[in-house]
């Protein structure tokens, strides 16, 4: 077995905290992973603290992990001791569905395994995530990362990047393509980066003033304020593609109204109450309201590729594993530009 | 001026009663058709009852007319005095805008002209619909129909067949394919007939088990009753395409389910109050919910065209005018198989 340092949850209440475990015994096909950074995502609050229900306590969180070899099986073929790598939300999947045979894990229909909150196919043993020293992952689930981009800022990509990256390519976007982009965190952040480089024009909508210099200067080329009445009605019927990012509640009609004729807004975030959807936005000119999950392991090496060859990585704000639960109450007031990334070894220090 | 006798409503209050009118002298390009059938649609009786708002009074309703041709303007080429015709949603648009260029007149950007409960673009009087003895319209927006149909069963194809022929083409509907059509009246009876016609294996969902019957017998492969969660529950994740022909307030998130990877779900009806989107429903396969409207007029002759191939029209029951009242009663009880067509003799003989 291999011995782990890490922060965990005990239960949904109390504070993360030091925890030593134990993680499976590698097999064959499996990398040893030395973990280096791992991002913050706001999907690790809400199931530290279960609020989507079904939590699996002890719980390390983390699925945007980069680090280095240290070990691999006597079966793997793709990847070498000290190279860089990454692990997303993605650790296992049931590969014999059709899903997984177009090489789509996130949708597999047997369940894909989660990076952590997830118990493993092999052994039953609770997957634990990456704010910890090592993780052991099958190599058909481990990214290859560029060493010529910033590690910890490469962080975030394997699934804020993701995350964004695969609906802005499913839908097609393309070079004189007018997008927008609502919301400008985690999420956002990496959809004006990814939208600008697709050639795009790109039209950020927030709720704050405040973002506007900075959403210009990460690639956008419009800001609008949505609370903005005179702002939003000058964008009717301009967009072919809308990401929304965002997971607080929301009126989707209003951006809805912003698609030219057959366009598609696509949600990657899950709003707690489901939103009320004036089916005449839809209707009126064939528009459709869509969804979006992570992107298989594919697409996410495609991403990581291009974002290699486009020097494209996250706006980090990066952090020692003992602050991560002030990290968390600063997520949650929205307070950071743009991911927290842990930096693990601040846990050898420990 | 031409003369015209109809039933319109005086206002949202009063039910249908007589009524003569003018209507525009012809233009060169114009069709003076005398009416023999006009479908009754359920969005008559939203507008004469000003259930939308901004209805125009007074007011002749009916957008689903069949006719034979008059007269014709001294400009016009497509059609002869003693053609069967129709008329449908649409009797005017800007015909300078994109989607009038691609032939979506339905989705005019400057707004097409209603059929009835609008204004004549040219010199602003109001346009009264098909519960009348004759029409005037340009050429562009008249229909050819066939006369080897029966004519009244083919006034429902204006609207009703349209509307769900149009997104079932749209949405690329084909052979092998599995459809699940949504709620059996006027517009879910023609749904199944095309869905089957373009050799989809068609679901019918319905609330009630007393329309298991006449699916079947309309074409219908499968009938699942909406209410069963055991039925609904096999239908997970098994079609292709779901068409939604319900108005009335219903949960879309248990049709959203059925949908396969990348489904779309798409809506012809407007419920009253916006019905709420569970959006991990879309999320977490990548799936669509759209709308459309009704269809423009290349593809309504499209459609009445490929109806005459296949013997394709609506179950209907014949009614006289003077029963108007009374059948919007029905209707709002869902009590019609599958549409009330106006028989326009009747008219003359009161």
């Amino acid at each position: 077995m291999i011995g782990s340092l890490a922060y965990a949850a005990q239960n949904a209440k109390t504070p993360l905290a030091p925890f030593s475990f134990e993680r499976r015994e590698p097999l064959p096909g499996d990398v040893l992973i030395d973990i280096l950074y791992c991002g913050v995502c706001h999907s690790d609050i809400h199931q530290a603290r279960d609020e989507w229900g079904g939590s699996l306590f002890p719980m390390v969180p983390g699925h945007e992990i980069v680090g280095r070899v240290r070990a691999v099986g006597s079966a793997v073929t793709r990847f070498k001791v000290g190279e860089a790598v990454g692990v997303g939300c993605i650790v296992d999947s049931c590969r014999a569905c059709g899903a997984c045979g177009e090489g789509l894990e996130q949708y597999c229909e047997n369940g894909f395994t989660g990076t952590y909150n997830s118990k493993d196919r092999i052994d039953g043993s609770l997957r634990q995530g990456g704010y910890s020293n090592n993780i052991v992952v099958d190599e058909a689930f481990v990214l290859k990362v560029s060493d010529s981009l910033a590690l910890d800022a490469v962080a975030p990509l394997l699934c804020a990047g993701i995350t964004t990256y695969s609906p802005l390519r499913h839908w097609g976007v393309k070079a004189g393509d007018k997008v927008g982009i609502v919301g400008l965190g985690g999420l956002g952040h990496m959809a004006v980066k990814f939208a600008k480089a697709f050639g795009a024009h790109v039209v950020l909508f927030t709720t704050s003033e405040k973002k506007r210099e900075d959403a210009l200067r990460l690639g956008a080329h419009e800001v609008v304020i949505s609370s903005d009445k005179k702002q939003m009605k000058a964008q009717a019927n301009q967009l072919d593609f809308i990401l929304d990012c965002v997971s607080a509640p929301h009126d989707l009609n209003a951006y809805l109204a912003c698609l030219k004729r057959e366009g598609t807004m696509t949600l990657v975030g899950v709003p707690d109450q489901p939103p009320a959807v004036q089916m005449f936005a839809l209707i009126g000119k064939r528009k459709s309201l869509a969804g979006s999950l992570i992107g298989g392991i594919a697409e996410t090496q495609e991403m990581l590729d291009f974002c290699a060859e486009h020097g494209i990585v996250a706006d980090i704000e990066r952090i020692a594993i003992q602050d991560i639960n002030a990290a968390y109450e600063r997520m949650i007031r929205s307070d950071v530009k743009y991911r927290f990334v842990i930096d693990l070894a601040s846990l050898k220090a420990a």
